[in-house]
């Protein structure tokens, strides 16, 4: 204990010490500065510093003493979770979905409300109120929300500040929506697919943990699909891979394309009614459809059948692309599994030797926000580590 | 001069430096020994010892001297591009093509043959026969061919040895295929899908330099597509990333999939004959038929408009899933854009937003053979580099 603090280390090497402590709790959880010593190769004093400037920086907080073991006992580290906070929103075309989480990446709020809105305008407006609402219930202010991030049908276009291909959001295409999104939620905004981040969340922490080249089909008022590769998600050459609902399908109906994808028509929001309907079956909604037939109505059993049977076909036309190791099915009513999956594989055993495994996400309707909230955690840690660097100069 | 060469200087720097200067003279071609000191900052003793070095090693050859200027001549140095080979081999349905290049990439040899095989075992011993024969007219032996490549249509198994997918290559599926070829050939054997090569030709040397996401589709008596992204193959999970003639196309016939893809056996092959005959027209060949359509022959043209259509429907699926930025079309039957791009792009109009960029494939029928040997390329100078490091020790 005869050495002092190195108080002469230059900044760049402070930070590079502070960085390795942060790093050490963030991955095996809560220590003593002795045992951080042991694990990062640092000397205790250096430690020592370095807790002590992260602790300044709120980076980093006490939350307890060692008992057992011989000697007096040692102050417990462990990552500040309240360093900052990651708001995420999921603008669906029935409900929206917002949460807030800390650094450790648990929630803190949650609010989930319909969506009523038949403009951009009053949708943008919504999205604001929820997230005053959300942020309040968490009992933060808006500045200590250091990433935003909003998952959005359709394909942000950086230079129009336009969302396309989004039919299902009244207006939502428009010239400099991206902009007024960013002014309502303020700094810190990233604006993403919402099937790629239902991807990212299965990928976190749901049903394709580990997988190398998968994609998660998400398919409820519109169909979306997300591909991740090596980690990674895969956009294209414009941000609009994974667009399936544009899959050519049937026959073109005139020399423009429709407006909504042929595939889409066919296969999301009401076409499983419309399928009940034909079968002579007097359904309100899909989840109605998926309901009887679970209970064993015959009309309602081929109703799901035939959705399988469309649903194979996107998958057949994915597996014959990209062939990716793994499907997840998500969505209102991709996550039907226990139904489509045995229809939807007997029809893609007829179709292509190509078949991947297909399993149900394991994140339900919460898929969306939990990449939301895994993509805003990507960047808040680097965002706070920054942003207090002004408080460090001991 | 009065600086002694460092005969000192440790083997892996000499080797550091050796690198420096053979890169040198391949990036901005033959020079002299100041010439090369000025361009990577190694002093001219160094450079000296390893120009010394790589002639001993035969990897750099003296190619004349400077008349130029004061003072006596100067030796012009430059890579030995016969330092080692690379035999590039296109196996196809209809004709096998192979290519000797030498570490500059130049032709040394080409060997154009019909492929009547009609077992594995023949076909093997063919590609035995002709490779021997490309390498003997380049004027060679087999011992100077440091890396080759050979293309062919599916999906190489490394588990298995097997090619899988490769119905129009009689006997091509079997176990320990790939082995076979390797005793055939010797070492340094690479075996990748046709289309993939193609899809490299095409970036290498043609029509898609330059693109970040694209793909290469390539119909002839199959159909095949190579992804390329930043530069890299993309090959999916298991390899059959581009395996487009599984698209799901038309109704399934029975419980099991056809041996060749649904979309395969509409679009490539004999299928454009086919449609002519259904026309009324009695061709034999879809060269024949393109060539009628050429001169104004209706029923050869709308047999091309029917083919158009269809790979309007792989496009616009190629663009729902991946979002390419070019598509580059090649093969006995793609390469007829003159006739294919405009019904292709109005029956791409009518069904998705999606359209991207379709362009002719430049390489015609070497774009296989062109990607070979810019794969073989790729690994034959540090091949060449490392084998003739024996030879180094002065």
């Amino acid at each position: 204990m005869g050495t002092t603090p190195q108080v002469g280390t230059p900044s760049g090497m402070r930070e590079l010490n502070q960085r390795a402590v942060l790093a050490r709790l963030r991955s095996a959880g809560p220590a003593t500065r002795p045992q951080v010593a042991k694990d990062t190769g640092l000397s205790k004093p250096t430690v020592g510093q370095a807790l002590l400037d992260l602790e300044r920086r709120h980076l980093v907080r006490e939350v307890g003493r060692t008992s057992a073991g011989p000697g007096r006992s040692a102050v417990v580290y462990e990552e500040n979770p309240a360093a900052g906070f990651v708001l995420g929103v999921d603008i669906g075309r029935e409900r929206i979905r917002l949460a807030v989480a800390d650094l450790s990446g648990a929630t803190v709020s949650r609010v989930d409300e319909r969506n009523r809105c038949r403009s951009a305008r009053s949708l943008v407006q919504l999205v604001r109120d929820l997230a005053e609402q959300t942020v309040a219930t968490a009992g933060i202010s808006f500045g200590d929300v250091v990433s935003k991030v909003v998952g959005s049908p359709g394909v942000p276009d950086p230079e129009t500040g336009a969302l396309h291909h989004a039919p299902n959001l009244p207006g939502w295409g428009r010239k400099g929506l991206l902009e007024e999104l960013a002014t309502a939620l303020g700094p810190g905004l990233v604006v993403e697919n919402d099937a790629n981040l239902a991807a990212v969340g299965e990928l976190t922490a749901g049903a394709a943990r580990g997988a190398q080249v998968f994609v998660c089909i998400t398919v409820g008022t519109g169909i979306g699909m997300g591909i991740v590769v090596n980690g990674q998600l895969f956009r294209g050459a414009h941000g609009a891979a994974g667009e399936v609902g544009y899959l050519p399908y049937g026959r073109p109906e005139g020399e423009e394309p429709p407006e909504r994808g042929m595939l889409e028509t066919e296969v999301s929001g009401h076409s499983v009614v419309r399928k009940a309907h034909a079968f002579g079956l007097d359904a309100k909604s899909a989840k109605e459809v998926f309901e009887l037939a679970r209970r064993g109505d015959q009309s309602a059993q081929r109703a799901v059948a035939e959705e399988a049977k469309q649903l194979a076909f996107v998958v057949g036309a994915v597996a014959a692309v990209i062939d990716p190791e793994l499907v997840v099915l998500g969505g209102g009513i991709g996550s039907n599994t226990d139904l489509l999956a045995e229809p939807l594989e007997q029809a893609l055993r007829a179709t292509t030797p190509l078949r991947p495994k297909i399993v149900a996400g394991e994140l339900g309707e919460t898929a969306v926000l939990s990449g939301a909230i895994a993509v805003g955690l990507g960047s808040a840690r680097e965002v706070v580590f920054d942003r207090t660097l002004a408080l460090k100069t001991s």
